[in-house]
């Protein structure tokens, strides 16, 4: 089956040639064997490889029933995690939301996102919010303990429970954790919470078209159906998209670029953009290499890193998710007294103007010795983005392969959390506290 | 006069050595020559560098004025503009206020953003916010035809006065703009909008202490007065911070560093490292060289580019602005059954955890190759802010001149702008449009 996602790589010949692409083409198919039998590093975390064509027509409906639950009883669904378990259903939701949706007067029950930082602040804000509203909770933790999402539930559980009684909030509070073990699953089955199961096979930052990310997205009220519709599209179709950006961004990285630029002119994207630099930023950066990843929202940020982008170190390349077409129309009005010049445009529609912004800023990047990759998708609906989704997590485990890692595992991450533990003081730490205070001022 | 923001470069000890740092002092202290007698390049743009000390308190009690008279009849107010015009206040705004202002039910007059990008939904879906609603206008540009604030101002005027006649919204429309010249000064002359004026000699990216910044910000209802003030004691401060801040990072540069990474601990800085990446970006990226400027948000990215900064490329280092106390106190609760094992954190503020989370990770990574330096400040107040912005500034001065740049000039934002003016046959630019589009695709 076709899918609408392209790839065009014409625009990198300055930097590498069809034959620096060609010649990582049959480490490409090895990766993909090794993805499909299990026989590479990571084997224990593939469950996201034929994860869309098993979800099941009654689990959707499962996931669906409860999100209509919770829009019935809450104003605000507070999804409590941190990293796969937060950018994932975050970057759904805002691609699929009005940019002014915060402000909106519509109802229409709105998910906020907790347990991601440790900001004191943040979380009085979020309480000061939530004092006196209808609000529910979906809290995701694989083990119960992970620390920023235990302290935001501790927290929002009791003023939860202080608002509508310990029974009511049970019914409230949807867990999203192990099958059978951890912290999280033993309160939730005390308690009674309705819950939802991270699969062992799939890590974080894969995570978002299991209920991770799913739940999330149907609370917002988009239609995860045809997110899983699309994704299941991109996961029977032939590979060669995938594969064309992951041998592309190996052959610019082994020819000297370092920094992939995610670039996109539609702000709805930018949360997108953060779930990439995290896939591939966690998948990829291990053993002292990787390319940096890091995104742009177009034209905002050509007045803000565009003049770095077009002159500073010939290091960099930029990747570009150029949609096709909007969801609405603004059509430029004509103006008597043009003053501002701009009854040249009059009667076009903005994105006619934000198209050639585009396409000049490729140019001219590309002028100035920044290669370009192009990513086309017809336009921002949930069945794009699920094939978008498949897309770029298919192409990101091709692409951790062809570097030579691990693409699945994240050992570096542990390093803040053991610091952090010896530096509380947490059972089990309290010996390596000093020592390690003592180290930044030695 | 002692300033509170401290800078802290003893864990760069890795990479380099006080020598090295040492070594940059005098180009440091010739930069600030430079910069004081006006004769380094870009010198024409020297108007930041005594602007927070020559504001007088009659101009501050004009743009107040103005803010009160907009937040009386206005529930929104849109700042139309983009980059320095944008950013600046953006900044500001969102450090001052709560992680979830966007949906608090207690009024208080909002700012939104617009003109910043060309986004056809993001223009729809301001307007469907705007419709029937109290709003008002201030419109930022110089020139009054830069593309992306002109659109924005076309499309809200018109809806301004499709609601409230003509007559009435020019009393809701301020202009900033250039003091005699250009396209938006000849509107608001003809229209009799209240204006204020961009200085000639101060850059869109170092504008926030002018009226562009100022008077967005006091009519989200923060004290500019304090802002202006913290500024101005960073003006007549020694400037030791700024230069040891300038002097460390071209070091690192020097020695094979070649990304920057802007590290909070405190989501509300968001939008002060996107401005810091504008300021540093813009004013270095030239001549093929500078280090790239990045950010990100902790413990967030943590469980995002956490894994990269721990075990990629040893090519970059952390700067973290490390906020001394947050403004709100929130306590985690002891629980007697404690699944989550959070207890040993019970009776601790968030912040005591945060603390700890930001050591543990300054440790975590410095063990790890990544050179860090500190960037201390008190807490996130407008006298503080004012300070920080003052000596990010300066020490950009400097450091652009250590790198050997003219830190005050962008020629490379003009390359995007030439080509989508060309692509869409604006007067003067036909010719040119067929054999740019030619160009991707040969």
């Amino acid at each position: 089956m076709a899918t609408a996602i392209n790839v065009d790589v014409k625009a990198t010949k300055a930097a590498i040639g069809e034959n620096d692409i060609d010649a990582l083409a049959a480490q490409a198919a090895s990766a993909v064997e090794k993805l499909e039998k299990g026989t590479g590093e990571g084997s224990g975390f593939l469950g996201w490889l034929h994860l869309p064509s098993s979800i099941t027509p009654a689990r959707l409906d499962e996931i669906e029933a409860v999100a209509a639950h919770m829009r019935h009883h809450c104003d605000y669904v507070v999804a409590i995690g941190i990293g796969g378990s937060y950018l994932g259903a975050k970057a759904v939701i805002e691609a699929l939301s009005s940019s002014f949706s915060a402000y909106s007067r519509d109802g229409g029950t709105r998910v906020l996102f907790a347990g991601n930082n440790i900001g004191e602040d943040y979380m009085h804000d979020l309480m000061e919010l939530l004092r006196g509203r209808r609000f529910g909770i979906v809290v995701i933790s694989k083990s119960g303990t992970t620390t920023e999402p235990a302290i935001a539930f501790r927290l929002l559980k009791d003023l939860l429970e202080s608002q509508v009684g310990k029974a009511e909030a049970a019914k409230l509070i949807v867990a999203i954790t192990d099958s059978s073990r951890g912290a999280l699953r033993h309160l939730a089955d005390k308690e009674g919470y309705k819950t939802f199961v991270i699969p062992d096979n799939v890590g974080g930052r894969y995570s978002v078209l299991t209920p991770v990310g799913l739940l999330p997205v149907a609370i917002a009220g988009h239609d995860i159906k045809a997110l899983v519709a699309g994704a299941v599209e991109m996961e029977q179709a032939p590979d060669d998209a995938a594969r064309l950006y992951a041998q592309t961004r190996n052959a610019l990285y082994r020819a000297g670029k370092k920094i992939e630029i995610l670039v996109n002119f539609c702000p709805r994207l930018h949360y997108l953009a953060e779930w990439w630099k995290q896939l591939y930023g966690e998948s990829e950066g291990k053993g002292h290499k990787a390319l940096f990843p890091a995104a742009v929202d177009d034209t905002t940020d050509l007045h803000s890193m565009g003049q770095w982008i077009q002159d500073g170190e010939r290091t960099i390349f930029e990747t570009v998710i150029s949609v096709g077409a909007q969801q609405h129309t603004v059509v430029i009005p004509h103006d008597d007294a043009d003053l501002d010049g701009l009854n040249y445009l009059a009667g076009k529609r903005i994105d006619e103007v934000n198209k050639m912004a585009e396409l000049g800023t490729r140019i001219a990047h590309v002028d100035g010795g920044v290669p370009n990759i192009v990513i086309s998708v017809p336009e921002v609906t949930e069945r794009y983005l699920g094939q978008l989704i498949y897309f770029f997590e298919k192409a990101c485990g091709i692409s951790g392969y062809l570097l030579g890692v691990n693409p699945f595992d994240q050992p570096g991450v542990e390093g803040y959390k053991r610091n952090m533990f010896a530096l509380l003081n947490k059972p089990g730490y309290e010996a390596q506290s000093a020592a390690m205070k003592a180290k930044l001022h030695k």
